[in-house]
């Protein structure tokens, strides 16, 4: 078997250029769709359904458990949720289902959806994406959901993470520019990753909205164990053999 | 006067998501493009006709004194110059009209076209171009070609130099995530350029074609004081004032 390949795409405007004709997607937005889905499956909730416009999201508020929306950071006027993972966390998501559009994540898996599986990833569960993709014999792309389609530091911070974990641990992989950069980044921030991002642009937008908890929370690696997956019925707990 | 932005943008294929309503760009392709329009210029070519298609520089054969395509790293048949700085540094092409097409550059060049001012970069004329962006009041988009609109290293850590450069003078300026990503790395690599580009995907594509002279000249810094500045008419070095 040849080696796999493993990219970071740093903007879902870009996917298609990385995207091969059998390829795996973990999708990436920190800060912090990617961190509320999986602290509300973590937590129990039996699925998250992603949609791309609040339009979709406001159709489902006397259909589905839970509705979060978020845009520009806050949630949207007539929604109680947005994309906090705290507010997810806790036993009233339990076996409940989510729908949730967010500015960046919901666009990104969006754009992925066509490929052969798609998986959520944020420092909370970074081994067990790491350990996933060891399992994989197709190329995987670290897609980084960014901020409106730019380039963010967060998202590549944790992609770099990953491609950081799958050499440590001498996985015989085939590495990119874009995957040696975020890699790179990692390194120079890892033993600081709040203090790194305190100039960054996100910081910066939100740093009025009252979510210093949110990032803290959204920085720690390995706080629960599963890999959240996209299927037709929406985003699920991925059920280990 | 409020700051000027100094943002990287990655892919000619984001350029949009960079550009503002008013704002003025810096066209990098290291390998190889940009630095040989600075030689060219630097060696007294009158001006550079950047073409996107082969097509195009075909029908210029029998008109300009000199055309150049290169696709994949290669001269295209039928062609007697490629992207090889080192071919245009010479007496040969003072005063001579260049048609060029790259399988990058022209192409984020074309990209950029409708920007107020849009100039070359390389490490070649790096100082000119820090110079050039200091008695800017507009901002700056530092737009790497990449290859094939994915992220490249060198074209990044140009980028980076330039924003490194500009922080070292102590230049009041607003910069982005990917402007503090491209300097972050450029500090990891700046003292061996070449060793760090090692394993890029660049210089794995490109081994072997020979052009280890080529990578050799195009990653030394300030070899010539001169800005390649976009025309209606071409790619002409810029008066100064």
């Amino acid at each position: 078997m040849s080696k796999i390949n493993v990219s970071v795409c740093f903007s879902p405007g870009l996917y298609n250029e990385y995207a091969t004709k059998s390829n795996v997607v973990v999708v990436i937005d920190v800060l912090r769709a990617t961190s509320a889905i999986c602290t509300a499956l973590h937590y129990g909730a039996k699925k998250i359904i992603p949609v791309v416009s609040v339009e979709v999201a406001e159709q489902y508020l006397d259909k589905a458990d839970i509705v979060g929306a978020e845009r520009g950071g806050k949630v949207v006027e007539g929604f109680k949720y947005g994309n906090s993972p705290l507010s997810y966390a806790g036993s009233h998501v339990k076996d409940k289902t989510i729908v949730l559009t967010t500015s960046n994540g919901t666009f990104s898996i969006a754009a992925a959806q066509n490929a052969e599986e798609v998986i959520i990833g944020s420092f909370l569960n970074l081994d067990s994406v790491v350990n996933w993709i060891k399992c994989q014999n197709l190329d995987v792309v670290l897609l980084c959901s960014g901020w409106k389609r730019k380039f963010n530091l967060e998202d590549s911070l944790f992609a770099g993470a990953v491609v950081y974990e799958l050499l440590k641990d001498g996985e015989d992989i085939d590495i990119t520019d874009s995957s040696i950069a975020a890699c790179e980044l990692y390194k120079v921030a890892k033993n600081d990753l709040k203090g790194f991002l305190k100039d960054s642009s996100h910081r910066k937008r939100l740093k009025n909205l009252n979510i210093e908890n949110d990032v803290e929370y959204c920085l720690k690696s390995n706080q629960m164990d599963l890999i959240p997956i996209l299927t037709h019925d929406g985003i699920v707990k991925l059920e280990r053999k």
